[in-house]
């Protein structure tokens, strides 16, 4: 199947400049935007390390994409004007590099996927010099980012063809190209529809406690063009009564054998509210999202974070002192209420175990 | 009917201190809630003008009382040591501070009802002399906080017997006694059933974009002693999944004749999210409140409110500059999604026009 992305937006959340020896990873610092649109240069393996623990890039593909280039990067100091690099320094190197960069965010289980598919390649070719590896090295990363891209758009072609025409859609959260090398999950639906004059208006959801709707969506849609309003979670309800809802679509932390699907929390309230409304409500993740050891979402864990995500939004205390907060990051969309799952490699539906099964093994 | 308030909470939204000529009313500044406890001596007219004009004082209750009791402070000028006022110098100095006082926040309904009731006793006694009817003032102000303080408390009485034992309550925005001179009204039925020993644990909506649930409710209960945990409007959905809600209820801002009852904006989802989980959905209001001049909840019109409150939360700047904001302040909750209004009346279930205009009329 050819899938080919919109045209790139004018951001790149990450972007690779140069070659293997000189070159380096270009980062969108996250954490300053909306306000400022700041540029961190990923020319040292310290400053990739600092950008993903310090969250300035986020969303699993694209800190797997980072921590690729991050193993360029970190290997190019051997490579001193005239130096010849044995093997033996060359995987000593690599080694320390991957241990670094795996300290940088724990949890993330796309950096370590990342890093251990850049060293397999080292292992696969024991014969290989260090410069012609670091040369091979470039290419994974270029791949790794490459292949998120074309399922970024796989995921958009196939989004866009469900979503209704001269329609308001609602989001959730933030899925887009700043959380991936291409348009994001969910909302490369929203970008690939609009980019086929489907006329859309987006609603998005300012998704607290984060904030992530206001501070990143609406950025991102405001960059492309994407007509777009935003709202507060509490209006979701209001704004499909109203009738300028013709769909939802959101992204995907985690989803079980049977379609139960994690995402951030206040989904489910969406998922319900549309089942209410009669409106479609779709999920959108790559296949690698799907976690097939668990039948049901109740066996997922739920993190619990801390409680001045809530009590100080915006870093202001607007809750009275030791106020008792319940903080859940997550909750889940259960499969009756999701009206297709759209993956790279298909869309399920209707959302059964064995529609699940049938689509990832394709 | 014979309805006893609940043991007072250690604060009062308002409260008036001495006689006619000296006495005046003492304010809690809910602008600087829930972070300092600030009160407002409200001794001359302009203090109790600015005081509902800067918002210190809210809730349409709390406000009318407020305006009553600046009546009086208004008069009091007139009565310096020795001075012997004609009733001509009264009337006309009654004129002005009503006028003045009316200025302070001219879509407050509650406001204008206050100051007529305090004119109408004027006209009502057209001999009595100027230093009688200053008394007669103030006791017309302290049975306009008599009155509301009992109608609280038959709307707590109502809405706690309704209320599950043992069981999670959740709540939206605040109903509370900052908003009222009693115990609230949605808010009354929480505090009654944690006196009467019910062991209930409050869910507190934290209500964006204004967050009084976050600021005021959780700020009341804490005060109060009762068992309470704040989230986020988009957890609501999540805490009733997870059997932790009995039973929902909420204060209203107009309600219909068929009984459907706009409230502020959130209310509508809550609503709909204790339907599918089968949850009561309680809406507590004074019988003031219906308007019987409206079938449906459609004709109530929706004030939009500035983008700011959504793109600054807490003042602080987190959506892109320029993002196109919808700002609705109130929705409302149909009569079938309803499953009881309290009112100081009585009951109304199931909600049907019929039943209200039977329990309004009793």
């Amino acid at each position: 199947m050819v899938s080919n992305p919109v045209s790139l937006p004018s951001y790149r959340a990450l972007e690779w400049q140069a070659d293997e020896l000189t070159g380096s990873l270009k980062l969108i610092d996250q954490t300053v935007l909306p306000t400022q649109l700041k540029h961190i240069d990923g020319n040292t393996v310290e400053h990739i390390w600092e950008a993903i623990k310090q969250l300035k890039v986020r969303g699993a593909p694209a800190i797997g994409v980072a921590a690729a280039y991050g193993i360029v990067v970190g290997l190019q100091p051997l490579f001193q004007p005239g130096a010849d690099v044995s093997r033996g320094e060359f995987d000593q190197q690599l080694a320390k590099v991957a241990r670094y960069l795996a300290e940088s965010r724990p949890t993330a289980v796309n950096l370590f996927w990342a890093i251990q598919r850049m060293e397999q390649v080292a292992k696969d070719h024991p014969q290989m010099s260090a410069a012609d590896l670091q040369k091979r090295l470039l290419v994974e990363a270029q791949a790794i980012e490459t292949e998120d891209r074309a399922m970024c758009a796989r995921l958009g072609e196939f989004g866009a063809s469900l979503l209704p025409a001269n329609s308001g859609i609602l989001t959730h959260c933030n899925t887009g190209g700043l959380a991936t090398a291409g348009d994001g999950t969910a909302f490369a639906a929203l970008a690939h529809a609009h980019a086929a004059g489907k006329q859309i208006h987006v609603y998005a959801d300012e998704t607290r406690p984060l904030l992530q709707g206001a501070r990143l969506t609406m950025w991102e849609l405001m960059q492309r063009g994407i007509p777009c309003t935003l709202i507060t979670d509490s209006m979701a309800g209001q704004v499909m009564k109203e009738g300028r809802i013709g769909a939802a679509i959101v992204g995907a932390d985690r989803i079980t054998a049977r379609g139960d699907a994690a995402n951030k929390i206040g989904t489910y309230s969406v998922a319900v509210l549309c089942h209410y409304h009669k409106i479609p409500f779709y999920v959108s993740a790559p296949s690698s999202t799907f976690d097939l050891t668990l039948l049901e979402g109740k066996s997922i864990p739920i993190e619990e974070r801390v409680s001045t995500e809530i009590t100080h939004p915006g870093g202001v205390q607007l809750a009275p002192t030791g106020a008792n907060v319940y903080n859940p990051a997550f909750d889940f969309a259960p499969a009756e209420l999701i009206t297709a799952i759209i993956t790279e490699k298909g869309i399920i539906q209707p959302v059964t175990e064995a529609n699940v099964r049938k689509v990832l093994s394709a």
